[in-house]
């Protein structure tokens, strides 16, 4: 008998799910439900496409008909579950049910949208599926004046590109600084000056109170004072969606989102759940840095939990292991990118910490292109483990953000690091000695004071 | 009293000895001797000028005005050391003796040219020095068939450089593949075919056993064969320059270099010599990968060595550890980079090795202006330790490898990596999961067949 997989999403975690399923075993019957219309997509690409600068059809790799086809995984779209019954293992979608053998749970989040006055009101949107971008796409031609709510990664990557098209954005943060969980206030700054210099306007230390208008968005009021605008998107983090899991009766983390162990089991009192495994935004995981629990809503994430849930429920033995949730975000011209803990985040794990920072530029001085590079590296000042890096650089963050995440994932101390480290050189690839490595020299000294 | 400190020699390792030494003491007296004129600039950077991409005022950095200016250290060009008395404590050059409490020696490496006829003639050059680099432009309007002897790295830029200017070039090799010592076959022959696809032509498996001509080159014999040439330039690897070590019955390593201890003092008679410092090509040093020593004449390694000699002259506490040594060169529109161990050198130390490999893009397959990215990686089969990686991409090797060095450098297994590895992900700059991890996905399934 054919082991039948049945997996509830398409995100990235479900559709790599039922992917590596699919290659673990040739004979399994593989059906995916999603509520989506499209499906294998990258939602990180969304601004790219309100500014013009791609196409729906482009960013959209592949079509049900092609899963059909390619992999015998049947999905069906725009198809709501409506219950899943655990101890008879049946899923029930569109008034049918349907038996599974294994079960991946792959729902993913929801943007939080504040509770308050006037977020029904239309011409407030959030940016998460392709859907999302199409209804904005459609309002945005009569948007004279946008907010954006929060300014975080997606928050900026979308005022910039509304900036560019010749749009109002103003970008209203309750915090005082812009990317305010993971990038500190020495990084985060200069991306903020770098969107001002684009036109995009700040309010920060501004919580929203309301969404004002009749019937269509006239304006917000944030920390006291309307702010006028034809269109708000909320772009104020990702929720669990938990409605499957808590009508199951699974154990919910500390962090309001599915508890699980290194099998991607999820827990119902305490106990592994047999034949069920989760991945994607619904679930919380181990921080590689610090014991404890972490989110890590990333797309990267996401399929290295898929892959673990579809091995898993296929019959295959894989294990998802603690992370350090490395992270980029290209900004216009800028990019900036971290891993591991932020100066905010070590402080709320009680750690004292020391910071290195060095400036430089990605190339050879005297070759010609190269960018300006400037790598901050944060350690745990007792044991003098890597705890943390941030970059901004013109180009070429992501493997210098990769080097450095291997390092404190592997619990490498500052100066085990500057005594191990090498680069590779050339001059029209980086310095002869890569800022990375300056940037380490700085904290080995700090680390002595 | 001031420490006096002298360092013969002004590559990367000489001029970055000196400034460190200033870094870490304020009052020393510090006096760099070297027989070049330029100094303080990439020699990588000499086929870029032969091309007219650049300059050679453009590729010095600085003078040794600046030196004295700056960081009050004094550089005598065109000196050449004629004797070191290290009981007294002396150097002699121009005539002159100077004093010193602690001696660098710095003083690199050379060209090996094969010991055949015709070398002397006119038309017969190296590529080390910006006068190697100056005498080469001289000759070059007048030359139309031009030999490079050897198809390491070097000689492949250079080869590409004057292929671009129009020249007819011929690269001849003894070996049967392009970069044949730190580069694998598959991944060396599409760099080779790029470079033909480029015009330039390759004669393999062929000794070069004489120059020919009368006072001026006329052709090469290769293999029995006569290759007519106005020039010939011969990138045939570098030798440590032994004359100051000898002269002093320094030990010799194995592989004919001063053999240090991680203080980067050198041995007589098994002894740590004291009060003197070896930095640079003229160096031996250890290996990450294997208990062993290994020649890493790299810019990069220049500078790491060249810091610590500079710290520990000067009184401070520096340790130069093994070395992965990776590499990187840009040719035309493709980057190959690598690190520690190919599978040559592998089976060199007797070891069985499994690979893995992956393909695809160095951005999100839908997002515009990826480059290939072929990523190798190999391992030891009775360890599963990752020992070496290859990589040719159309951007950013770099960063990727030394991800991949610092993984090798830590001694992590394949499935170590897999189970810990993450990457950032942008659109703009990887897929959402990283070539890199592909390939090491690739090697996990390989080990376990």
């Amino acid at each position: 008998m054919a082991n039948e997989i049945i997996v509830i999403g398409s995100g990235a975690a479900g559709m790599t799910a039922a992917s590596s399923a699919r290659a673990t075993d040739a004979s399994a019957k593989i059906t995916v439900f999603t509520e989506d219309e499209d499906i294998a997509y990258s939602p990180c690409v969304i601004p790219w496409v309100l500014e013009g600068r791609s196409t729906w059809n482009e960013i959209i790799m592949h079509t049900p008909d092609f899963y059909k086809k390619e992999k015998d995984i049947d999905v069906h779209i725009k198809t709501k579950v409506e219950s899943v019954n655990s101890d008879e293992k049946t899923v029930t979608a569109d008034g049918k049910t349907y038996k599974y053998d294994k079960l991946i749970i792959a729902s993913g989040g929801r943007v939080f949208i504040p509770p308050i006055q006037g977020t029904d009101l239309e011409g407030v949107f959030v940016v998460r599926t392709v859907r999302d971008g199409k209804n904005i796409e459609a309002a945005l031609k009569d948007a004279k004046k946008i907010v954006i709510g929060g300014a975080g990664v997606i928050g900026l990557e979308i005022a910039l590109a509304f900036a560019n098209i010749g749009k109002d954005v103003t970008v209203i943060e309750m915090m005082d600084q812009v990317i305010p969980r993971i990038a500190d206030r020495d990084m985060a700054d200069p991306i903020q000056a770098y969107l001002e210099s684009k036109g995009v306007k700040f309010v920060m230390k501004a919580p929203i109170q309301a969404v004002n208008g009749t019937g269509k968005v006239s304006g917000v009021t944030a920390a006291g004072k309307e702010y006028p605008c034809d269109m708000i998107i909320f772009a104020t983090g990702v929720r669990a969606n938990l409605d499957i899991a808590k009508e199951l009766g699974f154990d919910i983390g500390q962090l309001n989102a599915i508890a699980v162990a290194p099998t991607l089991q999820p827990y119902k009192r305490g106990r592994l759940v047999p034949d069920v495994y989760i991945a994607g935004d619904v679930m919380q995981c181990q921080s590689a840095i610090m014991p404890g629990p972490t989110m890590s809503q990333l797309g990267s994430s996401a399929v290295k939990e898929g892959r673990v849930a579809g091995i898993n429920a296929a019959g295959g033995n894989a294990l998802f292991g603690p992370v350090a949730s490395p992270w980029v975000s290209v900004i216009g011209e800028k990019q900036i990118a971290g891993t591991g803990l932020s100066l905010g985040l070590a402080s709320w794990y009680g750690l004292k910490t020391v910071t290195g920072k060095a400036t430089g530029l990605t190339r050879a001085r005297y070759y010609k292109g190269g960018k300006e590079l400037v790598v901050k590296v944060i350690a745990d000042k007792t044991t003098h483990r890597i705890i943390g890096a941030q970059i901004i650089a013109g180009e070429d963050a992501t493997g210098r953000i990769n080097w450095l995440t291997s390092a404190a994932v592997e619990g490498v101390t500052a100066e085990d690091f500057l005594f191990r480290a090498e680069n590779a050189y050339c001059p029209p690839t980086s310095m002869v000695q890569d800022v990375v490595i300056k940037a380490v020299e700085d904290l080995c000294r700090n680390l002595k004071q």
